[in-house]
């Protein structure tokens, strides 16, 4: 029963100051907190609503500013992947390679994240129930790769509209994978906006005390100094003066959950 | 920031000696673990998946009952009203009338059971987003009664099957009343067992620890001393030896979300 | 292989008058039609979304008025009922008892119509599979009564939306039972207003197309010479002038499908 | 109001011979029925549900039996890509490149596949709203490309079960592209099957039935010889000797709508 760790950043890399004063302001807070710290950001938003989302600053300059933020904060870093072409370059850099969940079911991507050895975050695909992440785990430890998490990130529940189902937690769990949850992707209204994404931020905070409640390895829940202005998922992003108490709150039931 | 309460008993009053019984092995149990207890019962199960389906000893024997309960053990007693003809000898022998699920639109009941000045603790239909409740509450109010406990026991999600949306909790707390979390029913597998419904009780200790930590006045969950050869929603309720330890893991979790 | 009967009218008995226009307006478009004619309504809608909806002319007032409908027009008259002790004189007045879908589950109601003799029209809940509803019709048919009719009328999907599952018209029908398909329920927005259900009208002539083309024995829809000013209901009523081009469309499809 | 087309054709190309005799059977049923024709079979399954699934004969394969089949029976070819690499080769072999319903929202393989000049038929997410379609249509459009179809395949309900909502067809055909329903995915009962997906394909002709009814541009509906045993997609896909009546029960009901 280790404590939960923490896996935070802004949506996207929007540039390397912002990655970097993010990452230190982060890792600060979780270390103050006694909460372990993975930083995560995206080089590439793949699958933007509308084709005039921004996309991001591209996967060289990514790579080479979560390195840094790897090297300077001393904390693993993750990063998304959207293709069998990006994971070699992306594990040279990077700890965990995540699986974005509308491509949990790609064979190729998952083969290709497993065989280059680093950790592996799928995130469960809105279509799919929590019974169904063993066999995209299985496709990841065909490589070999047994380092594997699984990520609850909602299911959808009618349309323009998700829904966080906590027994999917445990029943995740099962595989003996760690499980992680979402708290703030599980907050989104996909499509909500029109040409973007809506979201309710002010129940990631519920959903997270929820999800460790249930019992999970670590909590995602990005965040931003400015969420309201940022160029992806502003609106369930977490202003980063809600992520000290948060955390408090969830380490007190964290540890009342595994007392 | 009152600690939670346990609503707790057999699904239906089988008779009187085992509704004595168990309202006395709940009640230890909640007193030692310094829980607040309210005894649950139904003397009528109105809406059986089956017409074959027991239905229960009836309100002439289940009030007495319940009555009996309310004055051996000096618990608050609550049982279901299906038709605005039983508020009033309800009323006389509980200290709470509850509206079902599927019954939380009829207004004639709501309003009856209003005018009766108890407690009405109204389950949210399966059917209804959790801000609809407003509206629900709002018929009751009308009364002058602003005795009101809303109740959250899942959602439909596809056919056969509920889903716990923990986000419903702060959401129904916004009309200022106490908002109580069913963690049997809401594991229901509604009409699973084509004569009857199926449930899956082993998640409901994941769901209550989860309600807890989102924060809740009560917790709801049936139990009994042999579930599996219950009359009613055996397959959901809860073995009297889970009571104590689930009891103790949401006291610590309750005090770690309020600290 | 009959052709398909249309049951239709204003959603509440508003009054006598506005009750006959409509059942003279409805029966004479059905006649040019060669569509056999049900005409509906209500005298009390007892499950409003807000305690302050218009409830309707009530019990006597109604039963007196559909009676008249049923003299002077010469076609059967439907109007829901929603507890046991309204059946008897219901069945009196009227040929159809309908069971609203909310207390589709409720065995006392479901017994009592069935008792009456009159032909009983079950909607199947918004909460229920199309399977549930054997055990539902099972309820009725225990009482020797087999004239039974089963309604689809939009499974929920997720919060203030309703989706229809055109599987289930199919599915119903393996009862034996004829099988309606409830055009405009069907595109309720349950609770979409606020306090008030909402509506997209529109939709329902598609519906009721895909709903013939897959097999029915009956087209229920709702219809008002003013919708949009109707007391309830509204946003979801055909105008009476789409009555007589749907029913054309929907004569042409029957054919072809029962060709 | 053009007549509808059928889009069909086994799920993947098992070999040569199978893809000829498959496109000369089908070929000649819909000629006979007077049915516009276009042939669908896919070169590398790259999502099935587990790591073991067959995935088929290849790009560089199946691109040329793909070529063969039209330029034997001269009708339309229609196969799906999955990454922007194979846009190309795909577009100079077919006339139609389909995107996968779990890629509906990637960026890069939409406009890889609107610069191809090709017609490009996206297939909704069973993730998405269908107005959620119009932001993946202009997604393709941007490039100057507006041959575009929308497919409906079903909509996420619950867990492993879909919904067909045919109020989507309407609404998708408001982007003024022509509308696809398939019938056969649409029954699809993902996951299903623990390793694979189930399915229903007793309910394929009826879901057709009400989407021509509910107007749509094509009906895709995948076929085989021996679909209890096809490597995959078999529990949805029609037996060839379904087509026939299946074709014309969708004619006389296409006539009937747009007459």
């Amino acid at each position: 029963d280790l404590p939960f760790v923490l896996i935070s950043g802004p949506c996207q890399i929007e540039n390397r100051d912002h990655a970097l004063m993010m990452a230190d302001r982060l890792s600060g807070i979780a270390a103050k907190a006694g909460v372990p710290f993975i930083f995560k950001s995206s080089f590439d938003k793949a699958n933007r609503t509308s084709v005039s989302g921004q996309r991001g600053v591209g996967i060289d300059a990514g790579l080479s500013i979560l390195a840094e933020v790897k090297a300077r904060f001393g904390c693993p870093v993750l990063t998304d992947v959207h293709d069998a072409g990006q994971v070699e370059a992306a594990a040279e850099a990077v700890d965990i390679l995540q699986i974005p969940a509308f491509l949990c079911r790609q064979t190729d991507l998952l083969l290709a994240a497993g065989r280059t050895g680093a950790v592996v975050n799928v995130k469960k695909g809105q279509f799919l129930a929590p019974w169904d992440m063993a066999a995209v785990a299985q496709k990841v430890a065909s490589t070999g790769n047994e380092r594997i998490l699984l990520t609850e990130r909602g299911a959808s529940f009618g349309y323009n509209a998700l829904v966080s189902d906590m027994r999917s937690l445990p029943v995740m769990a099962q595989t003996g994978y760690p499980v992680v949850f979402d708290a703030t992707h599980s907050v989104q209204q996909p499509g909500g906006l029109g040409s973007a994404s809506g979201g309710q931020r002010e129940f990631a905070p519920v959903l997270a005390r929820s999800a460790v409640a249930a019992g999970v390895a670590a909590i995602f829940a990005e965040a931003h100094d400015d969420p309201d202005n940022a160029p992806s998922d502003g609106p369930v992003m977490l202003p980063l003066e809600w992520i000290q108490p948060l955390l408090g709150k969830l380490k007190a039931i964290d540890a009342a959950m595994k007392g």
